[in-house]
């Protein structure tokens, strides 16, 4: 036995060096060691051997991922056998032998062409672990599904697990630019390699979609939103083509985004008019070529007449002339057209949380049948806290598509641990009572609400080519949660933090627990130290990195903090009652009530709604000004309680991501003082009161914080 | 048995796994498993602990290797002791007992203050292995040499090694910017994280150290020579500290470009003129800033009145001017200035190649001590193959600092399989006459030829935070060369390869032997499809990527193609005898001689130095035609002959590294073509002969190669 000891800790010892490096790659497809003798007998025992039914890319990347699952949890290979007891059986649903596809039946009716059905069957007369569903891809999702049981170490017994898709484009946004620059980018260079396209296939591509189809993510849009007319060429549809050949067996679609004057720059008319002929079929032709290559193309996203690119109206025409004219290109091809509702104007004195909505909601019905409208979950820009848009419910004739921000913009980059799927969840659980309560967003965007096929939700990716993907080992999380909510906006974020943790650290509890509650508590602490009461946009200039709440010199109304605060001697926040801007009118009536008062507005939100002043009597019956700088400082000190948390954890955490992790929320915590201070100490020239006593010494007066200067602050 | 077979074959499988993707990034640290029990036995034979004599950061991080090499080589660490049998003693000479320290007198003498000492002796009466040096840092240059002979697999038996660097400083140029975009740099984003230091310390700054200590490198220039002020502001400068410190233990000081103009753009003076007393103490006064964070700062490199920079030449002042106020500022810390030669005027209409000796000879002896004038290799620009820099050798009382380029911006990219070392030593090793015969360029550069204390050599980085740190994995080679030249310039290249293959890849004789083959002809090859026969700087606008021999519209005469070649209807070449710019006056008599008439200039030098008509009968009676074809086709044929010898390889390789070169080869073949192709074509119209019937027909029209648009192609 002293042998086997021997070669034990030599294999640990291995393990330990050949993984180092590797764990921040893996993102939650770690497939950790089995070490507990019974579940490993467990799962032994119930699977001995695989079978394959049918062939196609898709099963063997399934099969394939068992195969690095197995290695990774046991230290071999599930072998392939042809019949027998206690067999994986992988296929779908038209694959299986008549008998059993009948005595399946109801559970067939249970799931969609993605879905999958993980179920114990006699199988040939044997005991067997049947992963089916109507499609291949639904089969890939099943064993993702299964693997994942295993690494929460869930027993293998009496499986009867069935589960589909609720909405159907489930798409990342990837707002990368042709010379691999990512705006709003925090973690290194695009992962797309345009140089070496088509010709160089890097695994980092097999790996993006391996990690995307484990959480049911079925389409990527590859290029930025502010769009580069050149990706529509041939040579570039080519580059496209051999992106899309690697997802394909993943069941991921590319898409690209559209500029709309592409006519003109690349097809040399004179207008991009979208009602002039020759634009219509000029982008009917490009539909047409880019089909010939990928006959599975996503479609187009499209920012049109937003923030200087061009659109529509350049033509006098409306954003349904425009999405129309697209959709009517790819609809022969089963494309989509996304189309952003993230349109306001400079000439236009309007609020801009209003613009959208008065922009958009005439146009309810009008859309083709294959345009998405994707919409922001706030009406400003993806602010660490926001009411739900009022677009949503607001268009009950329209397929609405969420777009959440995964990528850390305004909150605090690739440096800030700031846990997003309760950011999404608290969006997704509003209730918009357009029909009735609990009319929630999440109706609206999985279309139960008012009974809609197409169905989206998008996030912007936080994805670079950082060794470990997003550069923040917790900005993995992000992604992983925007994925599973994609799939089911019902998820609570809580069991998404717990699965993540499992399955990118370790299963001990006494890791998970804290962990998760520091993860759940992440959002809110980032809010109170950045944008308290519903404080929002108030980040320096281009970059938004750190507080600029003076800025006010921007050449556009609508870009300048105080153009969102409003602080003056009487008070501070945006009146948007009807006194004000009246936004609230944009919401149906029991929230437009119940917000036009502040005694009756949630704290969250109040100064998004509410002009007040600085003495306002709070519901704990301190001034408003106390209440703004007790957040702000239980901001900072939230953040050293994770800074606590986190190091009681390095016994669980291999080193690198531990020193990671340590070092990056020392950099929050810098940063929420710096965000507390120069806040405090710019409100205060206004409020004219004294700062409460809990509040520490500023380390700079407001003149060094407002002539900081970080001109490459990344991510523009 | 079968037991320990089990769990043997688990642990190659562990090791598949895990270490797949970590290849690349280990470089030729792989310290592969020593499989063969000979070696194996010999090995653990001769060392069986370790003894570390005294204590410092760098003799931590040399023990620190040897247990990492020791897990990797055997899988168990390297046991601490403190006497006995088979030691391996790490200590530099002082730490030595008295009588060890008598013995080892004349092995002392050997070496000097960088160099190490690897011998048995006997130690506290044991047969020890001996590492020691006068320096910490020459112990752990020691270390990694002891580590490279177990990598190479030699055996250990009577070990009575010794090796000093021959030049002093070894340092490698980042041409990094501060937004993390790499100038000529084909391999990502900068490793720099500018935004995150001093706060985030990656693995990736350690990682680089180790490789570059294990080679001999002991400086970085971070920032790029076209340079940007604010790296030499409070706060950036905290962030270099962060990297000094990280780098210190490993031997490596840091350097910064110093942008001309600073004092205007950070210091506020209204001039940079280097004899103004204000400019003078703002130099002084920074680099007093600069050492009171990082003592062992290593200094400053310029680029100064050099395509657009500022510089001396601004106020009517000289490089020498402009060189010493900086030495002077940097001199009483023990800084140097690296103040580059690359220098041409648009306004100058003499031969570019002539321009760097015209202006800086004249100052011969008169810049300060401290000062080291950096040549590129050529008098052009870092082309696939250039006559040595006339230069070298023509100011004795200079020492001048060689300037490779490690990234290929000429040269590839880092798509091209080009084993550099060989043109770095076909530089090294030319003769430039001006001391008799034998004055060699690496006399000139390693200071015995004119008796210079100060020497150095500069290699432009390839490196980014790719992966595998340099894009193709075959660019490591060039790194790796770099280095180890850097540390001795007179290495044989053939060398250099054979050891860098069986440190990244398998000593495997089938697998080094054709490979060392075919990196060494690499070099030639490349030389062949791009520029035979002494063309040059045919490349297309601003990225230099592809064929661009028509290229004539640029604002300045000297950056475009037809300047370099200057083909008519009459022949071809830049004529720089006493006919035509008279270049060939700038070299010692015995070459200028030489070279003067076309029959005598080495072919490879040809039409570098005369204009020759197309029907001119070379050496092997054919015409210059029909020879520069035949150079474009055999460059061709030659990469198809480099795929098919890597074809062969696929058993040696692990499967990353080997499709990645499969496809990186496939491309270079299909731009091989592209040079050929599209140079003959245009050629041609001048030649009006016809095509050898060996040249297949071209894919394109000279009109499809002129009309390519490649707008994103990177490292602008």
């Amino acid at each position: 036995m002293k042998l086997k000891k021997l070669i034990l800790s030599t294999l640990t010892l291995f393990l330990a060096i050949n993984s180092f490096s590797q764990k921040g790659y893996d993102l939650w497809l770690q497939y950790n060691k089995i070490t507990d003798a019974q579940l490993q007998k467990n799962y032994l025992n119930k699977i001995q051997g695989i079978k394959i039914l049918g062939n196609s890319p898709t099963l063997n990347v399934s099969a394939e991922e068992m195969q690095t699952a197995w290695k990774s949890f046991f230290g071999k290979e599930l072998p392939e056998k042809n019949s027998g007891e206690n067999i994986l059986v992988l296929g779908k649903m038209d694959q299986l032998p008549q008998q059993l596809q009948k005595n399946l039946k109801s559970d067939f009716e249970n799931i969609n062409s993605e879905g999958y059905i993980i179920k114990e069957v006699k199988f040939e007369g044997n005991n067997t672990i049947l992963i089916t569903g109507k499609s291949h891809i639904g089969v890939l999702y099943g064993s993702f599904r299964l693997l994942r049981e295993m690494q929460l170490h869930n027993k293998l017994s009496n499986l009867d697990i069935y589960d589909s898709s609720k909405i159907q484009k489930r798409v990342l946004n990837h707002w990368d630019n042709l010379d691999r620059t990512v705006e709003r980018g925090y973690a290194g260079f695009s992962i797309w390699d345009w140089h070496l396209l088509p010709d160089l296939i890097k695994p980092e591509y097999t790996n993006y979609a391996r990690a995307n189809a484990s959480i049911g993510i079925n389409g990527t849009v590859l290029t930025n939103v502010n769009a580069n007319s050149l990706v529509l060429t041939e040579e570039y549809i080519k580059k496209v083509k051999a992106l899309a050949e690697v997802f394909r067996p993943y069941g991921i679609q590319v898409y690209l985004t559209a500029r709309f004057s592409s006519p003109i720059e690349n097809g040399g008319l004179e207008t991009a008019d979208p009602l002039n002929e020759e634009v219509r079929q000029w982008w009917k032709d490009k539909a047409d070529q880019i089909y010939a290559e990928i006959p599975d193309f996503g479609g187009f996203l499209v920012k049109a007449n937003s923030e200087g690119q061009p659109g529509p109206n350049n033509y006098g025409r409306s954003h349904v002339d425009g999405a129309n004219m697209l959709a009517e290109a790819v609809a022969p091809h089963g494309g989509i057209i996304m189309w952003r509702a993230f349109v306001y104007s400079e000439h236009d004195p309007e609020d801009r949380a209003k613009q959208a909505y008065s922009e958009f909601v005439p146009f309810d019905g009008e859309f083709a049948d294959n345009v998405l409208l994707q919409v922001k979950n706030g009406a400003i820009d993806f602010q660490p806290r926001e009411p739900f848009h009022p677009l949503f419910g607001a268009m009950p004739n329209t397929p609405l598509m969420m777009e959440f921000q995964i990528t850390q913009e305004y909150l605090g980059f690739a440096t800030h641990l700031v846990f997003l799927p309760k950011l999404f969840e608290e969006t997704l659980e509003e209730d918009t009572y357009v029909n009735g309560e609990n009319s929630t967003v999440a109706k609206v965007i999985d279309g139960t609400l008012s009974n809609k096929k197409l169905t989206g939700m998008a996030g912007v990716a936080n994805i670079g080519n950082e060794r470990n993907w997003t550069g923040h080992p917790f900005g993995q999380a992000n992604w992983y949660g925007f994925g599973r909510l994609a799939w089911d906006p019902y998820m609570d974020s809580g069991d998404i933090a717990e699965e993540w943790l499992k399955m990118t650290f370790t299963n001990n509890e006494e890791f998970v627990e804290p962990m998760k509650e520091m993860m759940l508590e992440s959002r809110e602490t980032v809010v109170k130290y950045m944008t308290p009461l519903g404080l929002h946009h108030i980040m320096r200039t281009g970059h938004h990195y750190g507080p600029g709440p003076w800025v006010s010199n921007l050449s556009r109304p609508e870009w300048n903090p105080v153009y969102y605060h409003k602080a003056d001697s009487a008070g501070v926040g945006f009146d948007r009652t009807s006194s004000g801007s009246n936004a609230l009118e944009q919401y149906a009536d029991p929230i437009a009530e119940k917000y036009s008062s502040p005694e009756t507005t949630p704290e969250k939100y109040l100064l998004w709604f509410h002009h007040l002043p600085w003495d306002y009597e709070m519901k704990n019956g301190k001034t408003l000004w106390y209440n703004m700088a007790s957040k702000y400082q239980e901001g900072v000190e939230e953040v050293e309680d994770m800074t606590e948390t986190w190091n009681n954890m390095e016994q669980y955490v291999d080193e690198e991501r531990f020193e990671k992790v340590s070092m990056l929320l020392q950099i929050q915590l810098k940063e929420a003082k710096w965000w507390r201070d120069a806040c405090l100490l710019y409100f205060q020239q206004f409020s004219n009161m004294e700062m409460p006593e809990f509040i520490p010494e500023p380390a700079h007066t407001l003149e060094y914080y407002k002539n900081l200067k970080t001109p490459y602050a990344p991510g523009i």
